[in-house]
């Protein structure tokens, strides 16, 4: 079915236009455009959707157990035991759950490691968003644990590539949750399948001790040494990173996903070096990371937020509304593999419409309200690839995924909190 | 006319009541209340609305002018040129749109200090919030200037003291541009008519290195010298206060306005020191300051940055969705002298309903929901002295201010940004 989009203002364009999508792409913008389906946008801002380049979706079922308290101290105490718990049908519900809050606050595509993740499959599928998505491989340095993970991986990429919406990737947790062994059967497997790879790196101080007691040279020199170093690697948070991290970053054209609110709401110690990232070119994105750490999934919440972030130690000019709005789309598409994020024909139809309400008022700038004025619920319309997944607000299925995934979250800390 | 919510879950307390509203006040709070009108809360959560204890409504007009730079490069370069231009129609605009925009995220009631305040009490009357307004005295060591801003300030506060709603307060803007006879003014002024006094404190390290070469001792010692250090005073951003600042705010009872949000996009350099506040029992509040610095007014969002800008450093158990609840409400009423900020039998009704969504799910923890996960357009309701503000979203009169503050906006900036 084409469907056209009238009379809308484009961010970053000159006046209004008629957009039609036929076939999940951008087919034309001129002037005047007829389709089957038509939305009137004359009120509103045209923008390409966002990517959330790092999420565990399913632990929007978590939301709220875990606040005010240390990584080091909350997690091993209440999410590794809650964690324990889950089941493939908890997983479903806590993605579905994640994807009705990421489509109603603009998200198109994310980046989500986890487990279960044949369930994360079919919540996306049935949701409709895009995401890449990966089983968070943890060996322990232990080889039979490593053996089980590899079928688990395997078994998940083979399940995953049957579906239109997800593109599976690889999901090495971390440098301290695998070892050696298990980073490079990755790196192998990822060129053989031309798969992503998704990895959390230098989040925390101890992290960072801890690896640099192991006698290793630098973070991302290990990653290089095992062959993750890449253009398919997305690496997440990389706040205890050093300059020469920066720099083979940006060399091997890995993709950064930065996660502001939940490295300051952790107490990380200190913002992710965007400036010294920036200036060496590193591919730099954002993401919401989950909303155990967050507590939701909101980009322009997050946008906001990294900017303030980065200003704060003195350097007001610092991470500006118009980069935080290239990395929330161009960007962010670019380091999910996705060739959209972008207004143009020919493109993947992957946008939003969006409310200027009284927080777009005067319309001095409007990227600069978008990003400091504005949230998630300013968005009114998101397409995914051309199909219409939430119109005035309104996305199908809410209220049953709302009490479901209440009823499953409900039942899982039982006893626990 | 007697109003009842119906079935409400009031924030921090079991159950479901019925809550009856009569002349202003909470008048009872049971099972089963009857009143003429009635508002269905099952589905809502039910709780005092927030208190704004920092802000410059009017500066609405210029949201968006001055992002990405420091403050001494923008207030001199465009933000102070802006002002000068400014007529009193443009206050009136510009408040009533700062007043739409609280309204719609759950502020009842806020703390301004501006020019042209006269427009500004005619604004909030016709809005129906509550305020406390006070007239930005600035007179540069000018005797001159001192007398006719004193004229401007006592004409204001006739003018105010008719209002229901305004409260009018004293606003010496800072030791930087008030002359020490200008404050010792404020000091008996307020005393004599019983006023609040609005001041801007240790924003940036320029105005502390400032004033230390002018062989100051402390920024508290010299309010104190000059008899503002009271009850009466509120001080905003207190960033470059030294810990026998601390000591004074707090054995004076002294409120402070934390603005996070701006101090972070303005660079000023470091977080406001809440712990070493806390430890010492300082009276905290919440401000959003204007939206040329934050660029909203939404009282959740700064709540969120609060909390996350303290933690960043390295204590995650820094300021708490709880601790940062009670600044929105009971701290934030008590600092600006009303009584409100509770639910209680006799209190003014100052309340708002919330709209739990889904980023209220699951419901572990419905303070950290609200404070981490939500954000002011969760916010269906505002009650302000008993009176329905906006009712299920929707403000009366919002379409005219928002085309006429656009209106006013766009001809201030023409020729200047």
């Amino acid at each position: 079915m084409s469907l056209v989009i009238k009379d809308a203002k484009i961010i970053g364009k000159d006046g209004r236009s008629d957009v039609l999508i036929e076939d999940g792409n951008i087919k034309s913008i001129s002037e005047e455009e007829e389709g089957e389906k038509s939305i009137d946008a004359s009120d509103k801002y045209l923008s390409p959707g966002f990517f959330n380049t790092h999420t565990h979706a399913a632990m929007s079922l978590f939301r709220g157990v875990a606040d005010d308290r240390e990584f080091w101290d909350a997690w091993p105490k209440v999410v590794w035991p809650l964690e324990e718990r889950l089941e493939a049908e908890d997983v479903y519900w806590g993605t579905k759950l994640a994807c009705l809050e990421m489509i109603k606050t603009g998200t198109v595509a994310f980046n989500d490691m986890y487990f279960f993740m044949e369930s994360a499959v079919d919540a996306v599928e049935e949701m409709g968003m895009k995401a890449v998505l990966s089983h968070g491989l943890i060996d322990q340095n232990d080889p039979d644990k490593l053996e089980k993970e590899i079928e688990s991986t395997k078994r998940f990429v083979e399940y995953a590539e049957k579906s239109e919406l997800v593109k599976p990737a690889l999901g090495p947790h971390a440098v301290y949750t695998v070892s050696k062994e298990g980073l490079e059967w990755c790196a192998d497997f990822a060129e053989k399948e031309d798969l992503l790879v998704n990895i959390h790196l230098g989040e925390t101080k101890k992290e960072k001790d801890d690896f640099k007691e192991g006698s290793h040279e630098s973070f991302a020199e290990y990653l290089d040494e095992v062959g993750l170093l890449n253009e398919r690697l997305i690496v997440a948070h990389c706040v205890w990173l050093e300059d020469e991290d920066h720099s083979l970053l940006a060399e091997k054209h890995v993709s950064v996903s930065h996660n502001p609110s939940s490295n300051m709401k952790l107490g990380v110690g200190k913002p992710m070096d965007y400036g010294a990232m920036k200036k060496k070119d590193v591919e730099l994105t954002l993401g919401t990371d989950s909303a155990v750490s967050n507590n939701n999934l909101d980009m322009l919440e997050e946008a906001k937020i990294a900017a303030l972030q980065q200003k704060m130690l003195g350097d007001a000019t610092l991470l500006s509304a118009e980069e935080c709005y290239e990395m929330l789309t161009k960007k962010g598409s670019k380091a999910l593999g996705y060739g959209s994020g972008v207004i143009e024909e020919g493109k993947p139809a992957d946008l939003i419409l969006v409310d200027k309400d009284v927080r777009g008022v005067p319309e001095h700038d409007i990227i600069s309200n978008l990003i400091y004025s504005m949230n998630g619920y300013s968005v009114t319309d998101v397409i995914v690839n051309g199909r219409l997944l939430m119109e005035e607000r309104k996305v199908e299925g809410e209220k049953e995924i709302l009490q479901k995934a209440s009823e499953r979250a409900k039942n899982l800390v039982s006893g626990v909190i």
